[in-house]
């Protein structure tokens, strides 16, 4: 694991305030790591509602498929209801066959009967490294005394207890007026490596006590994660083990907050703009601490055929090894920006291709600006944040991605630490 | 530029040959390089065929709009003759604009008076750095000295003035019968980085002097690159120049060579395989001089719903950051191919998926193998050449991609070297 704190982490951490209806409790039970805490419980209200986004791999880990079968069944029964959820940092659970599903089904049990609840009010989740059987039975006693702990206000020691190769912990927080109450919507992540779009991307968990249906939170967070947890990549890799839960416990409906059964209804605008707003920090943390990143890098491409195009074409440029090593570099070679935008396979016209860096354009329809100044460029490129625009000329589309630099220490982190 | 050889680069170089009907010569234009050759002028005798692929960047190079050009003009005339070839390094004169497009009719129009011939008989490439205008009045002068100098056998010098990032020069030869008549075929590439299939990949030139039409030269060429240039990639990235051309001078007809018409003639069998092996050698050598590259990496999917599946697949396992890194630590992380195949898309059950690394089976149905040595295992990562195995146990598609991996050394050659 790396030792020192990205240079890009965010300099002011939020104070989290409780949210009625959730406690935390943090344990290290060894599950990989010495000395750091591993597993998170977090315990919820009766009456919590759950929603998620979980990877499209077609190799999920045992968590993903237990999560996804407790969302499908509670659909058809009582709705999306939760008590819990287990994270464990250090091993992931994934391909690890029989033993995986083994391995959820008796963690969530132990869980289940440390709360007296149903073991399929139980959600889960482990990140770490892959293919390693995961002995369970290390929750025995723990997840029982981490119920008996469990308190309202532990959300940076929770964001701790998720992180793997993360060099800070991620938490985002927002209050807003649902009705006459004040709501709260607190969020924690964990990501750095192996994060590429096609749904949540890595593990994130978001709470409130706004009272809000299970098929409501459903679509508020499908529509929330597009343009941020999927619009976030380090590398391109996408883990077996990505997801995005939300709870809301509903506990602001005492004091006086209308329970909500649509995503559409109009007195949830305020909230929504919100809860997008948590993710879209969180998201933007997780680009901040990619694996060995000294740059955060935005790319801004518009003028495309479509947002979807436009998506494309700033995930190529994103993901392209040599745009972000020149980025690391320090370099404004948008001959590479160029290049990524022909590999996408989306509709360009080099002739009427502009590119800026950090505002300053470099290149104009299909050649280098005549007005383009190498020092200036190369000044602006020393900025922690760099943004490429990208103008295609040709229609309305557009989109924006977060990524971040390719340096050699992201192949020091994964040549070395087995994730 | 890398001052280093790879460790990965053939211990054997052949003895290239003359080709009949071919003359070679190179300069010191001054193109960008200092104190090295940049330019390769290759002269062809009268009736010398040509077919070309390239690139399928939305944003190509002008020397590939030229060479298109042509080969789309002779096919409607007298059916893709060509009497010269010129390529330069330095400067790719790709994003260039209308100056691009200049640039390459001066090449041209300086190469043809040199020859006496037309201009749309020449053919151009060029590879280098993107988006600066390439000055060609540099070739006057120097293109009319070349061919006076032009002579048979300068072959390794001509694979040397094509490079950029290569730390070795690139070739390959066969000689083979084809009707009474012994035929040789040379070839010779430059890659190195930007180097992702959807074509020929990079710049690669094959002669024979086997009579060959120019329908069936291309047919031979198409069907030749899907498993041999296109099934390698360095780092993802297609550059906006890749093109590959063949040029037969038909000379061996004196020496009792068949003229072929088609590319299915059963005379052409022997030679068709030899021309295969040539451009496969060509590739390998790609994929060995990656940059940076420590490990030649082999990727074998099997068992896939279809080749095409198999493809796909096999290219998410070589261009996943997190395979190549961990390959660059001597990992056999095979969790990261389990990730790799499942953000593929394509059909793969975790449950019946096996892995193996160098021969020894690391993973089988959806879990670790319980015969695997994580020491004998480490042992065999230390060799120069890692294959991945990997049988997804769904049907008979098969196929195979070569890679390198990602180290520390791609990252400091792509943050340094504005290519």
């Amino acid at each position: 694991m790396s030792s020192s704190i990205s240079p890009l982490a965010p300099t002011n951490v939020p104070d989290m305030p409780a949210i009625a209806g959730v406690k935390l409790a943090t344990a290290a039970a060894g599950i990989r790591y010495k000395g750091r805490t591993d597993v998170l419980l977090a315990v919820m209200d009766q009456g919590t509602t759950v929603a998620g986004v979980f990877t499209l791999s077609k190799c999920p880990s045992a968590p993903v498929e237990w999560c996804r079968a407790k969302l499908g069944r509670s659909k058809s029964s009582r709705g999306g209801l939760a008590r819990a959820l287990v994270v464990n940092s250090g091993n992931a659970n994934a391909f690890t066959g029989k033993s995986g599903r083994q391995a959820t089904a008796l963690t969530a049990a132990i869980a289940a009967k440390a709360l007296g609840c149903h073991p399929h009010e139980v959600f889960l989740a482990s990140t770490g490294v892959i293919g390693e059987p995961l002995d369970a039975t290390k929750f025995d006693g723990v997840l029982g005394s981490l119920a008996a702990q469990a308190a309202p206000g532990e959300w940076m020691g929770a964001a701790r207890a998720i992180m793997t190769t993360d060099t800070f912990p991620k938490v985002a927080t927002a209050t807003v007026k649902l009705g006459k109450a004040r709501v709260t919507i607190n969020g924690m992540a964990k990501g750095a490596g192996m994060i590429a779009p096609d749904m949540a991307t890595m593990l994130a968990f978001v709470f409130t006590d706004a009272p809000i249906a299970a098929g409501a939170l459903q679509s508020l967070l499908k529509a929330g994660v597009d343009d941020t947890f999927n619009a976030v990549t380090v590398d391109g890799d996408t883990s077996t083990s990505d997801t995005l839960l939300a709870f809301a416990t509903g506990s602001a409906a005492a004091a006086g907050a209308p329970r909500i059964s649509r995503a559409g209804d109009p007195r949830l605008k305020a909230f929504t703009k919100a809860f997008r707003a948590v993710l879209a920090d969180l998201a933007e943390q997780v680009a901040r601490d990619g694996e060995g990143a000294r740059k955060l890098v935005e790319i801004i491409v518009e003028g495309a055929v479509s947002k979807k195009s436009a998506r494309r074409i700033a995930m190529s440029v994103a993901n392209s090894p040599l745009v972000k090593t020149a980025i690391a570099g320090e370099d404004a070679n948008w001959g590479r920006v160029v290049m990524a935008v022909g590999k996408a396979g989306e509709p360009a016209d080099r002739d009427r291709l502009s590119i800026s860096f950090n505002g300053i354009r470099v290149a104009k329809s299909g050649a280098r600006d005549p007005s383009y100044d190498e020092a200036e460029v190369s000044s602006a490129m020393k900025n922690p944040k760099i943004q490429i625009r990208i103008a295609l000329g040709l229609g309305k589309g557009r989109d924006r991605v977060l990524t971040c630099d390719l340096t050699k220490e992201y192949v020091a982190i994964n040549g070395d630490y087995r994730s």
